[in-house]
């Protein structure tokens, strides 16, 4: 249930707010390069998570940031209030994809102004219902918790050095999440079990009571604890241009859906998983989030329709 | 529609013939090791299969080769004529898995008398209705393909050693193939398109009507011409053992269901993809093909269920 086109954003729907990063990337793989797109957790999401339902981005950039490229998200009706914004750099990020395009090299990160990111939420923000608390300092995502207003779903995201640096922090703050999003490889680190099954059994038991493990071009799993996983398989693109991302559009669209629906059900936390594969099937067909700046409901919905096609039996 | 217990092979089924490997596999595991077990593509195979269907191994053992050890699948009603004994060694294979089981090491392989192997198909071999060409030598698989009468599906597999060293062979083989089952990195040598759908498209243009490409725990995909593709999920695991003849049981049970219900179009064949997902799945929860020997259609119906309850949204 994406917003349509011609939709305003509902006023049913509930606000879904995404802490994390805001960067620009220079991006290199096998079909080519990009340099200073738009990207960063809290972007990708935004953008993803606006094609749905009301959104509130906090996150921060230096002087250098190019605003006027993510005026698509404020025409998307993305509050942007969060968007902090401080003289120095913006975060950058430059990577270079193998051929396969399920390995990356990292050649360089400057932090910039991130590296003193600590996020205050507007009182819009800190009161939306879903809570996103992308990949930052789990210091830094215990201080966000904490200024919310009780919401109903608290998602968490980290990423392996802060697994291996921050373990403490990490298992404090699971036991006030609700819903962990996190890769095969996050999951082992964190949990070190004997499988993906047996990991997430074990991550429910330190406290989010869904767990969405995300494997890359493989899809997702959802993890419940009284329910058996469903297995979502990626939608297979044709001819991917660049898969980063994807797992944070992923989030978005998953987020999206559930705030737009206002419904954290089992029967829809599965479509609302399959709704963020389909919108991370998009994003890898261009590079950045090029091609989540033109993506409507229409197409959306399309793919979901053939999406379901290519799983019944 | 595995077979159960209690009947005997039906006379309705179509025939399967496999002709493969037989080997004396080494396996090490992080869970454990097991020396000289049952292995080869022919064998587990005719293990998976024959829960569904009526089939014939053909290959080659030496006279080392513990013929008690394969008395389940004669019990079973696999046709043994065609699994030539001579003096000498059988094929063993040695091989260690890494942590996560997706990668492994081959410590040591003897051929034995698999380098001597040119496959005569017995009459009954020859009049199955399906016919699996497994890795091996794709100028013998050619020539097996020609002592066959007129099957109903030819379905063919092989490795890189042989897209790599005999692609020419393979090419033409192809243009006289039902179905193609690879793997998604053999698929890749052999036609180094853009992605999974990209090689399986051109892959179907070389001859097969369908590809069934393996992925291994991230499952597998089934691509035919005029149909959209069928994404199947791995059935998750909580404890595997060892991976060993997880994706030639897939194999066998996925062709063993084909020929027990008789039936090629699209929707049989995808069901046919999810029975050899569920066979596999049982196949990696212990060494070997052990847990193949006791495997019986009620827990194979039970799993398919539950299958089906994962992927539901």
């Amino acid at each position: 249930m994406p917003k349509s086109s011609s939709s305003s954003s509902s006023s049913s729907s509930s606000h879904l707010t995404v802490v994390g990063s805001a960067a620009l990337d220079t991006i290199e793989t096998p079909h080519g390069r990009a340099d200073d797109a738009l990207g960063g957790s809290a972007l990708f999401m935004g953008a993803a998570g606006s094609l749905f339902a009301p959104v509130h981005i906090v996150a921060i950039v230096g002087d250098d940031f190019p605003r006027l490229e993510i005026e698509f998200l404020r025409a998307r009706g993305v509050d942007l209030t969060g968007l902090e914004s401080v003289p120095g750099k913006t975060f950058r990020w430059h990577g270079r994809y193998y051929e396969n395009m399920n390995r990356r090299d990292t050649l360089s990160v400057e932090l910039g102004v991130f590296e003193g990111f600590n996020p205050r939420l507007p009182a819009a923000a800190a009161q939306a219902e879903i809570l996103m608390l992308a990949n930052i300092d789990p210091a830094l995502q215990t201080n966000v918790l904490k200024q919310t207003v009780k919401p109903l779903l608290v998602v968490f995201d980290t990423m392996n050095h802060w697994i291996t640096g921050s373990r403490p922090a990490i298992v404090r703050l699971l036991k006030n999440v609700d819903m962990a999003l996190l890769n095969d490889e996050e999951l082992h680190l964190l949990v070190g079990g004997k499988s993906t099954v047996d990991n997430a059994a074990k991550l429910l038991e330190m406290g989010p009571r869904y767990a969405v493990i995300k494997k890359g071009e493989h899809g997702a799993i959802l993890f419940t604890r009284d329910q058996p996983p469903f297995l979502c398989p990626a939608f297979p693109i044709n001819d991917p241009k660049d898969p980063t991302g994807a797992g944070d559009s992923f989030a978005g669209g998953m987020l999206g859906y559930l705030a737009a629906t206002n419904d954290i059900g089992s029967y829809n936390l599965r479509r609302a998983v399959v709704y963020g594969t389909v919108v991370a099937s998009f994003t890898v067909e261009a590079f950045g989030m090029k091609r989540l700046e033109t993506l409507d409901a229409d197409e959306i919905e399309e793919r979901f329709r053939q999406f379901r096609a290519m799983v019944e039996f």
